[in-house]
């Protein structure tokens, strides 16, 4: 493609007003325009790419058996009622009326339109295991857009939807979709870690995320380099310390500790480490109150309380609440002689002579240890991980990064094969409900991501598999007829092996090595002065490695480089 | 890929709601499923067939040097004001408020997106001419959405803009496209013309549809098989006719007609036939009233004598007004002593001796002759064509069909340029509005053409470049374990070079051959009882040619057939 009839409207100045690097890239590049707050225009660059992408999220998704269908983008709202997502989705959902006055949701998501395209053609478990997939755009009203195509208002995503008769089918296309989307995340260029994730909004039990390590994501992810381990911090399991030789157990003593109220001020009122002191918590679970401690440098992870108890809902007890029971302030709890269940996290476990309130206002005990001084209800993991434990694979020290999510697989088991009716005979004859498992990447975010891990100080460094073209041919000076010629010839050979995009624009050198960076082609061949002795440059976008080569060699030599 | 995971919901009975040959072919064929009036889903086959329409719609477009984008389906309403469409588009306009109250419509065409687009980045006549284009699901509110993907509310369009800073350029990618779609609906196996057509809402002068002939189009076209010839009815010229020798005139005679107000009747009356009578007609154009004459058998074509005065408006005059400027009926009309000029078609030029009414009230004249009882103000070509006379060019008698509307390529000037400030600087440092091309297929439209001319009464008959699959593998009996195996080895061999769907399914041998017929892939290969002695069945679905070829051969056969 000559770039003089392509349209790359890059930019000299950085746009100020781009929230992320790869927002900021991809207007200064060329690539987007915005029409609307969270709705961009993809210019010719974007849409190469995002048609390189899609080839590939097409070609994983046939290797399982996924099956290519288009569904609509207005979706009638009869449909969302049956499913109760009509009300539940909120404000996000963009809805409208057509001019008989019926409402209809611009799909964010397509599980009420499959599962109704299902029911009237489905009749028995034999025509399962199915997966169905569409690429296609989608709409949700953010409230606030941003970060250019990472958090649009209009998008593109890859969604897939699976139909099985019995909970082995869909482990195992659950098993083949993680795969394909490892297979998607790598080919792309993406370091990516598979999470265990909550399922938000659509509901269901089995998922995982697939989050692109990025330090502009929105979640905190604890993951090993050593290995495929990865969990949002929320999740993450802390390691379970081995138990120390029995310490000497030193006499319990109340001391007064008056202004302290927290373990920070505990530990300097005691000259003793952080990491010496505890915390003691008092939390509601389903309205019965415990306590808890952890170790004073912790941090109480309320999602894993609520796991360990099973619970529904878990609260920190009040101020108020806690005075009521404990006869105490926040700040001076303990678990001795305590009113309420006491549970201690594995940290808590292994120390022994550690500080805690007395219950008394401006007081604590010192050397308590558990066993003598209190009984536990319980030991877990109560806490947060933090970076440097090792990881519950034991594969090494865990490191925090950022996540964007760029993919999610879910098992939606039968909640929406139950609340439309999308049910099959079985072996026996019996009407079951369907299961279904539910699949997405977000094409267009899966871009940004690339650009946020693909970069350097002068612009994008394209993966080969999904760049726009493979090489940029450019004349440093458009006026030299010679240069201009071989370079029309280069183009022209190269243009049989390889995407090519040849600058042939009347614009200076400097102009034209800037946009090169800037779009960041893996090759760039400079047909400059060196012409003269049959010489081009050519330099790799990544390492930055230049070589003079005869112009004869050019072919050879990116055979043996590209 | 291997029926049994695919989805195609065949049906056995016909539909009996589907209101043309392709639409119950969609449905039978298991290629679509209605989600509301006008919205569909596209299943397996019709995703496979859409995909092969728009490789090769992307294929013209980049051969002609045009660029593919993507813009929103969301349009902000501020840009439909400045082109003044938000409120003439009227309500076919489909639109939305998001959750801020703003006003969106879903983009039918995106003339305003583009301008938009390019006004920021277009600033010399140096970066024209420019072809941007994009394949892109589209909305309009139908009034009576039908015929299946002919006329639905959400639909694929390829739509491309091209911009330029002066006419020539214009023309020379005017022509391309002219040229490309010629290709495009070529390659798909259509039959179509290329007809001059108004422009409708999009506005603009220099316009032509590319119409697939087909039994149930909305518009009649006269065409020949001689020549590429082809005009909407609306604007076939009629042939002129060559002056006869001088006929003898005969004397005017004044003759009693009571009841007689039609040509029918006349040439009843005075048994003559009905081509030897003349119809006479008083319209008002811009107001001013003027007669003309055309042969009896002949129908007036208003926009023909729009055309001709060049005029704004044109109307029949009412009875009423016809008796004010004439003192007579309607059905007694006339040339001679009238009191506004007088037209005739060429086809009267040519008449002599022929009755017209006597402007008064059941009396006509016989043996009228123009030149001689009455000054004609001019001469023109005022009725429709019809089948049979010679065409414009001359190269045939031309035949009239109806046509489905798949393409249309315009001259838009400067009417968005204008509206929305897209100017550039041209060779003389001057700010003048960039001239304008837009360029329209259906592509969902053209699947459906396709079908409505290629098909037989059992079902589909795919062109080879549009095929979902080249070749439909069959086993007659699945229980049949050699046969299996054979299928299964052929499905493995073929697959290196075609694209195959192998039937594995359990099912009759009847209902898979029906499936088969209905689905239409170009050729079948029958694994059946003749594989004991090591053959196969191989027909081809358009010529129904059939052969026994030995399985060892088939790769032969198909390479030298198909």
């Amino acid at each position: 493609m000559k770039q003089s009839r392509m349209f790359i409207p890059t930019m000299r100045e950085t746009p100020q007003d781009a929230e992320s690097l790869s927002h900021r890239y991809m207007l200064k590049a060329g690539m987007i325009k915005q029409m609307a707050s969270g709705i961009y225009t993809y210019l010719p660059i974007t849409k190469l790419v995002l048609n390189n992408i899609e080839q590939i999220v097409r070609e994983e998704m046939n290797n399982i058996g996924g099956v290519e269908i288009q569904m609509p983008v207005l979706h009638p709202r009869e449909l969302w009622e049956e499913s109760g997502r009509w009300q539940a989705y909120g404000s996000e959902l963009m809805r409208m009326k057509d001019r008989h006055d019926r409402d209809f949701a611009l799909g964010p998501t397509h599980e009420e339109i499959i599962t109704a395209l299902l029911r009237d053609e489905l009749k028995s478990y034999k025509k399962l295991p199915l997966t169905l997939f569409q690429i296609q755009t989608k709409f949700r009203d953010e409230l606030r857009p941003r970060f250019g195509l990472l958090r649009g208002r209009e998008f593109i995503m890859k969604d897939a939807y699976s139909f099985h008769s019995n909970e082995a089918s869909l482990n195992e296309t659950y098993r083949d979709m993680y795969n394909a989307y490892s297979n998607i995340f790598s080919r792309v260029g993406l370091n990516y870690r598979a999470v265990e994730a909550d399922s938000g909004a659509i509901g269901g039990s089995h998922t995982h995320e697939f989050m692109a390590l990025s330090e502009i994501g929105e979640d905190i992810i604890a993951y090993t380099d050593e290995s495929g381990y990865a969990a949002n911090v929320e999740k993450a399991a802390c390691p379970v310390p081995e138990m120390m030789a029995d310490a000497e157990q030193r006499a319990l003593e109340k001391v007064a500790t008056p202004g302290v109220d927290s373990c920070l001020a505990l530990a300097d009122h005691l000259n003793i480490e952080l990491i010496d002191t505890t915390k003691t918590m008092v939390l509601k679970v389903d309205g019965e109150f415990v306590m808890i401690l952890i170790r004073g440098d912790h941090e109480l992870n309320e999602i894993k309380v609520r796991d360990y108890f099973r619970a529904g809902e878990i609260e920190f007890a009040s101020d108020e609440e806690i005075r009521g029971v404990m006869k105490a302030s926040p700040g001076s709890l303990g678990p001795v002689e305590a009113s309420v269940p006491v549970y201690i996290d594995h940290q808590v476990n292994v120390m022994s002579n550690y500080p805690t309130g007395a219950n008394i206002d401006g007081y604590h005990f010192i050397n308590v240890n558990h066993g003598r001084d209190f009984e536990t209800a319980g030991t877990g993991d109560f806490r947060f991980i933090t970076e440097g434990e090792r990881a519950e694979d034991d594969s090494g020290a865990v490191k925090f990064m950022k996540g964007i999510e760029v993919g999610q697989v879910f098992q939606l088991g039968t909640k929406y094969s139950e609340a439309m009716n999308l049910n099959v005979l079985d072996e026996n004859g019996r009407s079951v409900p369907v299961l279904m498992g539910c699949y997405g990447v977000g094409v267009s975010r899966t871009l940004s991501a690339i650009i946020e891990s693909h970069h350097d100080d002068r612009g994008i460094i394209w993966p080969k598999s999904v760049t726009p073209f493979d090489i940029h041919i450019i004349t440093a000076n458009p006026k030299d007829e010679e240069a201009r010629n071989a370079a029309e010839s280069l183009y022209e050979t190269l243009g049989r092996e390889y995407k090519v995009l040849y600058d042939d624009r009347k614009e200076r050198a400097g102009v034209k090595f800037a946009d090169s960076d800037l779009i960041g082609l893996p090759y760039r061949v400079v047909v400059g002065r060196g012409i003269k002795e049959g010489k081009v440059e050519i330099k790799a976008r990544d390492s930055e490695e230049t070589a003079e080569v005869d112009i004869s060699q050019v072919t050879e030599y990116l055979k043996a480089n590209y």
